[in-house]
C-alpha cells in the first residue's frame, strides 16, 4: 500500500512537495491543508487530493504522514501535534528559530518514538549525491578542505527577510548541513564575516547579504562557505571537496547545455534561476527517501538532530560576527 | 477535457510513451494494447489504465488518440485503421521501410483528413530546442554548415539489426530529420561512406556500423552526419551549426555534473547511456506538443511528410554507398 | 656546434620561422635572404643575422641548412638548388602546385641523397602531439573515425586566393596531412563537397570557401574534414578521433582562460585569431625537430613524400567535386 | 640602448629570471653572480653573460639594474647596497621576514630616490591580467567578494619550510598581494584558520600546510584565500571575483588541452605542475614591465610598499591563528 500523505500549507514550498509526492511511486497525496481557498482549489484540481483542515488531518485515519510547509513559527507545534497523532512527519527546515524550542520539540518526538525527517533537499540532489559517492568510494582520499558556494539570483522580499531569522538561519543553514554531511565530523569552531553589499535595506533590517564562513573540526578539517543574496547569472550552487589524493567538484546547472560562439566569444546560457527548477530532482528524491525509510523501517535520512545542529551553527556564526572571534558551537 | 489516449504496444518505446503521457497535463492514458499478459498487467498496475485489444480500442468512444509503438511492419496498417476510426494518430518512426507503402498510407490519411504525427523525438529535446531557438533568433546568422554526431553506446542485438532496414533507415533517419529541421531547405545531394568496424557480424547481415554522410542543398549549405554503433563513453548526441556570424553547439549530457581531479588528471562521468534517460524530457515534450496541437487545432509538429522525407534520404544514402556517387533524393 | 641556418624569404611565414629558429637551442640564424630592403634591415636588427643573396647563401660554407619561405612557384627550384649545394632543406608546403613537378623534384633530392623536410606545422602542435601520443599509447583502441575541423577567422585577400591553387591545395592540405598522420593507413577514396557561402568573389575566382571531405581507407576507417574560410569566433582548429575503446579530442585555444558570468550567461573570450599566435609553439617544435633529426642523423619528421601525398589528396578532392563521385587518389 | 641587467643568484628563481630577461626585447643580461662555479659556468654558456662577484657588479658601470634572487635574509642588505650604487633594483619577495627591517629598508630606498620593484609574478600572468582588465572595464560591476585558490602540487623540502618564515609569509603572501590588487581597497580585518593535514613534519616545524583566510575591507568587501601545500592534480591557481553585476573566473591550465573519453568517463590531463611552467609568461611579462617602467620613467608596477603590505597581512594572519580572532593589520 502506498504511503498516504497530507501536505500542510500549499505555498511555494508546499507546491514543490506536492509535485514531488505525485512523482514518487509508493506515495499518494491524499490531502492538503491550505487557508487560501483559491490556492486550495487549484491544488485539488491539479492533484485530485482532498482539502482538509489541519485538525481534521491529524484525526484522519487515511493519512500516514504529513509534510509541514507552513510558516516557520508553526513548525514545532505541528511536529508535536502530528507526532502525538501517530503520523510520520516531514518538516521543512528550520524546526524553529529558537534553539531551546527545537530541543524541546525533539525531546517530545523522541519520547513519543515518532518519525521525523527535516528537509535538507541538497543532500538529495543527484550531482551532490554523486559527489558524496565519489568521496565515500575513496576517490579523493581523506576529506581535508571543503568550499561551498551558494548564491541566490536575487534577495527575497524585505518582509521575508524580516521574518527569516537572518541569513545564517535562513540561507547558510543549508550549507551548514551540507558541511556536516561532507566533513563527516562535527564542527568545533565557526568564524563568520558578514557585510551588506547588495541592498542597504537588508542592513536596515539588521541582516546581511554577503557572508563568508570558516568551519573547522577537531582534526583540523576546514570548510569555507560563501553566500551572497545576489548573483546576476542565476542560482549559483557549487561544492568543491579537496582531499588527500584528489578533489571533487559539483558544477552548476545551466538553463540549457548549449554554447554560442560569435565575434565576442563563447557564450553559455545563465544558470537555472530558481530553487524549484534547480532542485526539482532533489525534492523528488528527498520525498522518495522519506517514503522508503518509512516503508523499510530504517532511520530517517535527515533527522531532527541534523536540523538542530545546522541551526546551532547558524547561531554560532551570528555570534562570531558580533564578537569578531571564532566561536565554538554552544559557546 | 484531457485528450484520452491509448498506446498500442507496451515494449520499450511504448513504456517510454506511457511515462510521457502520465507526465503531460492535458493527456490521460486510458488504455494500452499489449499481447504479453505479464507486461500488460504491469502497465495496468503502474498507470491505472485499461488493457484492451487493438480492435476494441479502434471502436472505443472514450479514446481520442493512439500512439503506435508496435513493430514497424504494422505501422502503416494501424495508421490507416485508426485514421478511419477517427482517431488522431502518433506513430513512431518509420511509417514503413518501403517508400511506396509510406506514400500510399500518407495519401489515405490526407484523403481522410486525419491527424498524423510521426515521432522524431530529437526535435523536442530541450537543448536541441534551445539550439534551434538560437538559430531562429539570428544568433549565428545564416546557417552554412551543420555537423551531427550520433553514436550509440553499443550495437543492438543482431536480430534487431536484421529487421531494422539497415543503419540509414534505423539510426541515421533521426539525423536526416534533424538535418532537414535545421537546414531549413530540402537536401538535393547525398553522399555516404559506410564501413563495418565494430562487429563483423553486422557486415554479415548486409549492414554497416560506421557511416559518414554529406548532405548538400541547392544553395550550397552542407551537413555532415557521423554515426557509429559503438561509443565506449555513452550515448553521444551532439549538434554543431556553423553560420555566417557564429556557431552554436549542443553538448552531450553526462551521468552527473561532477568532476574528479587526481594525479592522473581531471575526470567527468560517462555520458547518459541510453536513449530513455538521455531523451526523457524530449519524449515528454513530444507528447505534450501532440496534445497541444490537437487541443488548439494547429498543424502537427512533425508530419507524415517529415517521416517520408527522412526515409527518402536514408534510401538515397544507401544508393550512394552502392554507387560511390553523390545521389539526388528520388534519383 | 649549432646548426647554421639561412632563411629564404622574410615574409609573414619567414618571420615566424626566424622567431622559431631564435628560440631553438642548437640552431643559429646566420643569414636571411629578402629582396625588400626595409624588411631585411628589420630582420638584421632583430636577429643579428646577415642579409645575403640566395646565390650567396648557396655558396656559403657557414650555412648548413636553409628554410624556404619564398613564393610557392619557386619552391621546387630552390629545393633542387640547395640540395645540389649540399644543404639540408626545410621547405614550406606545398613543394609545387603541380604534382608532376613535385615528383620530379623529389626524385632529384632522393638521387642526391639530400635531406628535405616539408613544413606541416600541425604535427608539432603540443595539443595535437598529446592527442597522437594518447592514440599511440592505446588509450582509444583502434582508430576508426576522425573528424577534423579547420576554419579560418576570415578569408585571405582575393589575390592570394587567385594564386593559392584553390582551397584544397592551400588550406585543406594541412588536414590531409593530419588525416594521413592519424589514420596510420593510406587513403583509398576521397569525396568532397564544396560551396561558395562566405564570399561570392571567391566563387568568381573559381574557388570555394566551404568544403566537407570524406576520406576512407582500405580497412574502412573514415575521416571527415570540415573547412570554412570564415569563423567569426576565431581560428577554429579541432581534432576528434573515435576509436574502438574511446575517443580523444583536441580542443580550441582561447585568447585567455577566463570566463565572465552576467545576466546574459557565461562568456569566454574568442579563439586565438591567427595562425602565428595559435601555432607559435608548433612552429618552434617543428624547427627543433628538423634540427634534432639532422643532429642525430635520423629520418626527417615530415618528408617530401608527405608533401606529395597531401597534394595528391587535394587534387583528388578537386576531381571529386568536379565529378560528384568518390575518387581514388591517382585516379 | 637596452637596459643592462645583472642577476644576483642563479638558483631556481634566478634561472627563471635569466630566461625571462633573455626573452624581453629592451633588456640585456650582462652578468650574473653565483657562488657555485658549476651553475655559474652553465649560465655563462647558456646566456653568454659574465660571471661577476656581487661587489664587482655594484661597482660596474655597465650595469643599470639588478634582479635579486639570493636567499631572503640577504634581500634587504642587497637592496640598500645597490640602491646606494645607483642601480634600479628588482627584488624577489619578500624583502625580509621582519617587518621592521622591511620598513627601514624602504625608508632608505625612498630617501635615496631609488627604483625598487618587488616580484609578485601573478599580477603579470596573462589570464589574471585579462581578469583584472574585465573588472576594470566594468564587466562585473563593483567588486564584492573574491575567492583565491592556490594549492601547490607538493610541499617543499622541510629545510625550505624551516627557513621560509611560515606558510603565510612564504605562500599566502602571493594571495595577499593578489587580494590587494583586486580589492582596490586596503584590508582592515584578517581572520585565518590553519591546520596540519598533509604532513605532520610540517607541524613539528611550527608551520601549517592547509589554511583558509578571510580578509575584509572598510566598505565590507570580502576575500577568501584557500591554500594547501599538496594537490595531487597539479599546481592549482584560480581566481574568482564576484561583483554586483557579474562574476569573472580565471581557470586553471592543464598540461594539454585534450580530452579522452572511454568507458570510465571523460579525462583531461593534470594541471601544469610547476610554477616555472605555469607562470612562464608571467615572469617574462614581469621583467618586461620592470624594463618598460624604467625606460619610460613611470612608477614601478609593484612597489616596496606592496611587498610591505603583503607581509603585514601575513603577519596579521599568523596572529589571528594564534588568537582565534579577526585582527587588524598593524594591531
Amino acid at each position: 500500500m502506498p504511503l498516504r500523505i497530507a501536505i500542510l500549507g500549499a505555498g511555494r514550498i508546499g507546491q514543490v512537495h506536492a509535485r514531488a509526492v505525485a512523482s514518487v511511486p509508493g506515495a499518494e497525496l491524499v490531502a492538503m491543508a491550505e487557508p487560501f481557498t483559491e490556492v486550495a482549489e487549484q491544488m485539488r484540481a491539479q492533484y485530485g487530493c482532498d482539502i482538509r483542515e489541519i485538525e481534521e488531518i491529524a484525526a484522519s485515519s487515511d493519512i500516514d504522514a504529513v509534510i509541514i510547509c507552513t510558516p516557520t513559527d508553526t513548525h514545532a507545534d505541528l511536529i508535536e501535534k502530528f507526532t502525538e497523532a501517530g503520523k510520520a512527519v516531514f518538516c521543512e527546515k528550520p524546526i524553529d528559530l529558537d534553539l531551546e524550542r527545537v530541543r524541546n520539540c525533539l525531546a517530545k518526538v523522541e519520547a513519543a518514538g515518532g518519525d521525523l525527517m527535516v528537509g535538507f533537499n541538497r543532500r538529495f540532489d543527484p550531482d551532490f549525491m554523486a559527489l558524496k559517492a565519489a568521496i565515500d568510494e575513496g576517490k579523493i582520499g581523506d576529506v581535508e578542505m571543503i568550499t561551498l558556494t551558494s548564491r541566490d539570483p536575487a534577495p527575497p522580499p524585505n518582509d521575508y527577510i524580516a521574518r527569516s531569522g537572518g541569513i545564517f538561519r535562513d540561507m547558510t543553514i543549508h550549507d551548514f548541513d551540507v558541511a556536516r554531511w561532507l566533513l563527516g565530523e562535527e564542527v568545533t569552531s565557526v568564524y563568520a564575516a558578514a557585510s551588506v553589499l547588495t541592498d542597504p535595506e537588508i542592513g536596515n533590517l539588521g541582516d546581511f547579504d554577503s557572508v563568508n564562513v570558516i568551519l573547522t573540526t577537531a582534526s583540523g578539517k576546514q570548510c569555507t562557505i560563501n553566500n551572497a543574496r545576489r548573483a546576476s547569472y542565476g542560482y549559483d550552487q557549487r561544492i568543491e571537496v579537496h582531499g588527500s589524493t584528489g578533489s571533487v567538484t559539483a558544477h552548476n546547472q545551466h538553463e540549457a547545455n548549449i554554447e554560442i560562439a560569435d565575434r565576442f566569444g563563447y557564450h553559455r546560457p545563465p544558470l537555472l534561476n530558481f530553487f524549484m527548477s534547480r532542485y526539482v530532482a532533489a525534492y523528488a528524491n528527498e520525498i522518495a527517501a522519506f517514503v522508503q525509510a518509512l516503508a523499510e523501517g530504517t532511520a530517517m535520512p535527515t533527522t531532527g538532530r541534523d536540523g538542530l545542529k545546522a541551526l546551532e551553527l547558524a547561531e554560532t556564526a551570528l555570534k562570531s560576527v558580533q564578537t569578531g572571534k571564532a566561536m565554538q558551537p554552544g559557546e
